[in-house]
């Protein structure tokens, strides 16, 4: 069941360095996948903002798991390459990272991330990054290139 | 003296998310930087290998700084966009990161770094980015685009 | 008048090497530009395809085009940077390209160019770009950085 | 032999589109390849500069050749993406591109271009890229993803 795969993936996101810096997942549904982050001090650079490793850290690891809807078990997602572009400082609480795939290729999927600041109700778009990510199959896990 | 902001730098790279995760400084002079990274389990990814977020944080982070050589207290350094490419999982103990200003606009600011992972004296090229960064003026930090 | 403005641009687009490779306008408002180019051999590379580098010209000089519509003749375009993701081979014997400014800050403005190969009434999204563009005083056109 | 598939290759570099363009190969090896190119007015943009469309096609088609050293008949390349700098507005009557394989996967190969304007003798790094690109297998040259 697709739903069944989607409320694991739930769950699968938040380890290691995810779940260290604090992201949590808010939806998840064929080709798009939504977190947010509550900015603590641990988070921002030397000027105060979120810090651009923060943003980019969530950009990719939002858009492997948005990839990751699309594929079974038996396949793991790696990140070949990404770019990403930042827009304003990110001041406010939160931040929330929409991630949908672009073009869903059998073996290379390209994955568009945007990050958004958000306060009040209100959200700034902060950043926008572009992905393409490579599903593997599981049992070959090493064999990236 | 160049050599007091060179000191200077080292001490300020560390801290807000970089201190978080852990990075440490090795070398500093004019356009170039370097740190290194002693890869904990909560740097890792889902299976195991070093999160890109932690190799595009300290990739920017760098980056970030080996601009700041090249300026003075009066700059500050933003990161406007990255392109970072991820060449084969890093599954050592150490990462280190050298990064070098390839083009010293006034304004604009394009960096290399190279981040390696090390073991036993030995080291892998397991990712490759290109930044360009913009120096504002201190008290205008506000004003990125 | 911006209209006046919008109807400049579409003529001041079609000059050197996109006069020479025959790019079109079709459309122009405020942040947004539309082209088109009717496939030739010379457009194809070694595979048949349409090259990559008439694509990326395309997706750039239309963005830059979609960013002049933002300022006004005080100001020249520069294109900083760019990335762009090519999702399939490009075939058909027209090309479409629509640029759009995504964040429009004073000096650097950000611009996403879709390239689609069209035939029969139908479109397939075959490239997608993100380009990093500068607006410098036109009296002053030779300081890019 | 090596060197018949270099001398081939610097052949079937000039055809389509690059023909068209006027790049004319000067050095071919293993993982690098280097192209220059006479500069016209029909280079250029509307600011008299190369136009940035013409410098991204010579560093895109130079990398592509820089793979094709890496792989035998059996193969096919073609681009996945790529991400490119431009340092300086290049006004110089000659441009040279150097293309270098920095990471040699059997599928994913990683390139980077430099590509410089030329002039009595002195060279200026006006801009670089870093390119992605896949080798497929020649009778599957349409499924690129």
């Amino acid at each position: 069941m697709a739903s069944d795969w989607f409320e694991f993936l739930k769950k699968d996101f938040v380890q290691g360095f995810p779940a260290f810096c604090g992201f949590e997942v808010t939806h998840a549904d064929h080709g798009v996948f939504e977190t947010c982050l509550k900015v603590q001090d641990k988070h921002r650079q030397q000027d105060g903002f979120v810090h651009a490793g923060v943003i980019s850290t969530m950009a990719d690891h939002t858009a492997g798991y948005a990839a990751y809807t699309t594929v079974t078990r038996k396949s793991r997602i790696l990140t070949i390459e990404f770019k990403i572009n930042f827009f304003k400082p990110a001041t406010s609480p939160l931040l929330i990272c929409r991630s949908k795939v672009i073009n869903n290729g059998k073996k290379i999927k390209v994955v568009e991330s945007e990050v958004f600041s958000a306060s009040d109700g209100t959200e700034k778009l902060v950043s926008k990054a572009m992905l393409t990510m490579t599903a593997v199959p599981a049992e070959n896990i090493q064999a990236v290139s």
